[in-house]
């Protein structure tokens, strides 16, 4: 099901030039916008697969990624988009940072704007930390997640991967399980799935559950069962350490039960459904080794392979106008 | 007040080529030689501003970071710096060092020369750690700040920044506040202001007050508002964390009370007196918000920017020799 | 000693081309085949000793350092050897792992395959870590470490060094002193070294001697003044901080007694015999300083050099086939 049909930019109906400075999540994003941008992460998917990845158009480029929270694959994620495309990529974690030592959030995107950053990719534990730091400063700005706000990169490429292995995205019914109220993964992928047509149900404990859910165009369940009926794509969130005690679930043993996805509860889907997972997994907690391995129906490791080419389209087309990319300046 | 005239270094009256193999502190450099590397650093400032950043008269050129001492402007800054210039940068953070397995500073030091290292950047918590690096190296040493005794990038940086706002610096009135006796970056700046001219003032607590200071060529004030008549440049300095209780100052209002540069205060400065801070600020300590966010008088972004190019001169200038550079070999 | 007649791969006797997919450990290795990637390594000393160092083979290459345990030499000499071939080398660090968050070891390799890494160098605290990684990559994996188990660039440029110094391997003496029973570097250099028909004699206090070491082919001795004589090389292992106290070993003084290298103890070693030491050093207890320093003798910094080339050697040769270099696709 791999769309080789990769159009240029010039050719998308109703946008010439992608409009926005900042990519600090999916609202504000219009469809097309959307898709212009899963357009453009294709033509990587093949150069990322060849033995000739180099391509210099960042030559020149200054990418900071300023991570004020731990991460791997997303971190690793960036600095291979960004090194494949020949920008100079910097990274800036928490453990080196200045916040340490007293520094507002704000002192550190000037700062880092005055070292003519000309792309700032950013992760931090506050929602809205992001967007703060984009208002202050003269380059483009990439949420790589803030908060439980928006992950707006994990969307792209979670829409990446189901309109290749799907073939389209519009009316596909796609099942987002897990927790819901805090995951900002959950909350881009909504915003994206719904702008693209398709049709969206979360399913998650009520604790786990946001008050008006349904205000984002989408149908909650605290039945999984229910909810997987016809379901083309699963994708589940990872449970956070941090919820696995306390108040919100009873124990991982008893989510497993009720919101974990096993082959039994798979086969309540769409026989051809596919199974998606942000990473890192918690096998046995949230996905069933057997549902996480599963060949032809898993698609996790697609979606890492999708990460790397999404990030390379943004990093690629929120520099352009800033490089002079004729049509662009 | 941007200078534009950047001269050849062949041009430069008395001095054809750098002398040192080392930048281990501004002591030990003729008025000349820092006005070269000033000139040196012009060049970078537009460049860094433009979209086409790149330079590669470093390609293959090894630069190691070793930093045994956490930071995040100036190892950001000296990685910046070279990559622009095309090196292959490498860091190695205190996080990952041998030093934790017992392993001898020299020890270490040979280690980064036997991989051929072309030029190191070394920052370190001990006084005279850099200068016994460099007698043990094939291959010049950048200091990046070495306990209390020099921070000579940070020097340059301001005196470049004082030179751009300023129009010159010899002859102008430069006050210094701050923990003046274990700050290396006062020591610095007063040894590269002194050179080049300046009517430096300094400004502390007679618990942070270098005895005999007067010999450095510098004027000694406890009171900061009879230091500040005049001033054309006033440099804040930040208050060390672990200075902030304890023995040295009783505490830190009181510190801001006496010692803070508030908007009153400035007022007693010239009209025109830029602000200078080296970062991370802690606002409401040695600086008011309103003063450090002054517009037409802060610079302490500018001076952010300027660090850049600096770093970019020196790496530059003291790999000249092994390069090949004409004149220079 | 130095040899300079390097020839290239075609003319080597035996093996157009190295056979091996992954370099998990010397065992496996044919002595051509260790021999070959010595006489690769020895264009890349020079290269690395002129000003020119940088070569472009790898353009394109993304080369991944996933370091699951702390290490600074190695990494540092993997990332150097990787930059200076042109690679896009991106480090993963302990500290910022996914494992932390409880992912498998076997989800961390898989996600970073697809991420299309081109040759991932893993060090890992578990013997066969690395096997496994290598088993589900689909591409070259090198061992830069795993546990108890091997580290085979290690062995390689204890090779060369020895072949560089003592003009050959055959039939010279070699003498490897430390905690035999839990070294990786020792196990490597056994395979190796008798691979290429030296003669290993090993020395260790008994409980810090694995058991029927003699199928290895090298000679045990617990007694370090029987052992030295006639020997040629004197490899002293690190002895690690968590064998200090305890069981293995009364005290570090008691064990420098009976196996440090002092100068009296080297004077039974023949008269030109190399000291080796993989570093970082524990000097006064493995290794006297005076020793360690010993000119014309100790060629301890030399080995650290020579690791650059070696790995540098390994990238390259690992990653022809994927490269489509001529007579290797």
């Amino acid at each position: 099901m791999d769309r080789s049909d990769h159009r240029p930019a010039a050719m998308l109906p109703g946008s010439a030039v992608f409009p926005h400075r900042h990519l600090t999540g999916i609202s504000g994003l219009q469809p097309h916008e959307i898709a212009f941008l899963l357009d453009e992460a294709e033509q990587w998917i093949d150069a990322n697969r060849s033995r000739a990845k180099s391509d210099r158009r960042l030559d020149g480029v200054t990418q900071i990624n300023a991570f004020f929270e731990n991460s791997t694959r997303t971190l690793l994620s960036f600095e291979i988009a960004g090194k494949r495309l020949g920008a100079d990529v910097v990274n800036m974690s928490v453990g080196q940072s200045s916040v340490k030592k007293g520094e507002t959030l704000i002192d550190t995107a000037v700062t880092l704007n005055a070292m003519r950053a000309d792309v700032i990719v950013i992760r931090h534990a506050s929602s809205g930390a992001v967007q703060l730091i984009a208002d202050k400063v003269d380059c483009p700005v990439l949420n790589a997640g803030d908060g439980s706000h928006e992950h707006p990169t994990q969307a792209l490429l979670d829409a990446l991967t189901i309109r290749r292995r799907l073939g389209g995205i519009a009316g596909r019914r796609v099942v987002i399980c897990g927790d819901i109220l805090h995951s900002r993964v959950a909350r881009s992928n909504i915003l994206a799935l719904t702008a693209l047509a398709a049709e969206v149900r979360v399913v998650a404990p009520s604790t786990l559950m946001p008050a008006a859910i349904e205000r984002m165009g989408v149908e909650p369940f605290t039945d999984f069962d229910a909810a997987l009926e016809g379901a083309e794509a699963v994708m589940m969130l990872r449970l956070q350490n941090e919820r696995m005690s306390g108040a919100f679930i009873p124990s991982t043993r008893e989510y497993h039960r009720r919101y974990g996805l096993t082959p039994e509860r798979l086969a309540r889907a769409h026989p051809k459904a596919i199974v998606m997972h942000p990473g890192p997994m918690n096998r046995g907690v949230e996905i069933a080794s057997s549902v996480a391995d599963l060949a032809g129906r898993s698609v996790i490791n697609e979606q890492v392979e999708m990460g790397v080419a999404v990030r390379m389209a943004c990093l690629d087309v929120l520099t352009r106008r800033a490089r002079g990319v004729e049509g662009w300046a």
